[in-house]
């Protein structure tokens, strides 16, 4: 399928950053209207607007059934490359134009989509696990807005919790750890003070999700020794969650480095420091048997107990 | 269909509790071999394991491609009562029985499910988001686990993700919010000195995500205000998200409290403190374009810049 517009490259000068700057300065100033025109449930029909779609952690069944509807709609598919497992898009877009956006820069991957959008084509972005961790998103949303290009977001299940399904774990888990935290490890694109690793696992029941940081992970360990966290606190790394070579590494502070280095992981695994992926010691949860008696549910409202989300 | 087994109520006299404390003592001693024997993407044919999987946010569409086939496949479906769109079920499992777990304890789950399982029923478990964010699937797939029941958990899209979908936001977003926490406030369930969200609002580039906190807001925003954070940091509250009635607030910490109270929320939202619910300031990412001459790419391997998960 030929598209007569990108034949003839990009048609605007517009720079990016300019529209990113200009998206910043009006969210700064006004409401966006936009987030009341429809819910996250609401996607529209297919070549109206570019939706950007969180393809999940890997496998081709953990994708959303929209996510699914779209791409399978899709005639052009722009990919985040090696980290959206080839499966998924055999699966569902076997016959769509794919290019991966590994490499491209908003200038070249934005008029690729606006024009192919404006030949009337169904353009779907393919982020991988949820495009709201450590995507980049909506800078292309908004140069594309800008550009005149509705978009939309279809969320995505992350890396995380597919490590978790892998764990037989929770992430929360009542007694061992009360909170989450999703973070990534100091280096090229996050200063050292505003790496927060040693914080969130000093509180103690926090489940410290470290994305981006596998090529990291001795230095991340040292750091956390440094600081004097005890060296036998859990730390499992899981490797391409849910594709077919998924792996998984138990170890501690103290010796996860080496073992993930004799392993040869260099990137696309997530890291998970402490106790919840052992699942020791954890007690039941308020609203299932003796844990009814220690309050009232009532107080909770329908936010008590099993109100997962 | 009838259940000859459930005809005869349960079967065992085994405290479930007991068997989540075998598990939490085995779990301190010895690895969990079976999460070697298969990826968070192979799932178990319907009938061999009870899949306890996540519904997502809400809308049927946020259910994964797995999670709808094996609901479909379903003749007994346990689900978490309201917190799961009835669209949902009724889109997938209208023929099958449907049974809320909202006020059974772990003594009448148990044997239900495992009686329907070993009489040859398809049995699913359906969490609402994912079950690793303050779900109680652990306790359970433990107990059945215990009486002879293969579990498995198939991953589901949080509440959170679905938020920062219709805030058309990112949940991190560079230059604005580096990590990301999921918390819950001090209650019935959680002691004041594990109540971190002052902690997590103060690192000053976290975006934090309060479940199970709606009917808490106006203390939670007080005890903000008493520890010195900004009034004026921004807190937006999304209602039932990807739901139809989903609903939008954007406050600030000293406005969110009477907003939320006015609109009559008591249950069902979630709560994100941050700047990155406004978008405002953020900037482009490493990968594209200008802050493609800031380092090395390289030293981040593939898990720099768009490697979102």
């Amino acid at each position: 399928m030929t598209d007569p517009q990108a034949e003839t490259g990009p048609r605007s000068e517009t720079d990016p950053q300019d529209a990113i700057d200009a998206a910043a300065d009006a969210a700064g100033t006004d409401r966006d209207l936009r987030i009341h025109e429809r819910t996250a449930g609401e996607v529209p029909d297919p070549g109206d607007a570019i939706p950007f779609i969180g393809a999940g952690p890997g496998d081709p069944g953990l994708l959303t059934v929209t996510g699914r509807e779209l791409v399978e709609a899709a005639d052009l598919v722009v990919h985040a490359g090696s980290l959206v497992n080839s499966e998924l898009l055999e699966a569902y877009c076997a016959d769509a134009e794919r290019v991966s956006s590994v490499g491209k820069d908003l200038e070249e991957l934005i008029p690729l989509m606006r024009d192919a959008h404006e030949a009337g084509r169904n353009v779907v972005r393919l982020h991988s696990g949820d495009p709201a961790i450590y995507g980049a998103a909506l800078e292309q949303m908004d140069a594309l807005e800008h550009e005149g290009v509705p978009t939309t977001i279809v969320p995505g299940v992350t890396s995380a919790f597919a490590a978790s399904a892998t764990l037989r774990t929770q992430l929360t888990l009542n007694g061992v750890a009360n909170h989450v935290a999703f973070t990534r490890p100091q280096g090229t694109t996050l200063d050292p003070e505003d790496d927060h690793i040693g914080e969130f696992v000093g509180m103690g029941d926090v489940t410290t999700c470290i994305y981006l940081g596998t090529h990291a992970i001795p230095e991340t360990m040292d750091r956390l020794l440094e600081d004097g966290h005890d060296p036998e606190t859990p730390v499992t790394v899981v490797y391409h969650a849910s594709w077919p070579d998924e792996d998984v590494i138990e170890a501690t502070i103290a010796t996860i480095g080496e073992a993930v280095t004799d392993a040869g992981y260099r990137a696309s695994a997530l890291v998970v420091i402490g106790d919840a992926a052992r699942k020791t010691g954890y007690e039941r949860s308020y609203l299932y048997g003796d844990w009814a008696n220690r309050g009232s549910a009532a107080t909770d409202g329908t936010d008590a107990g099993e109100a997962d989300d």
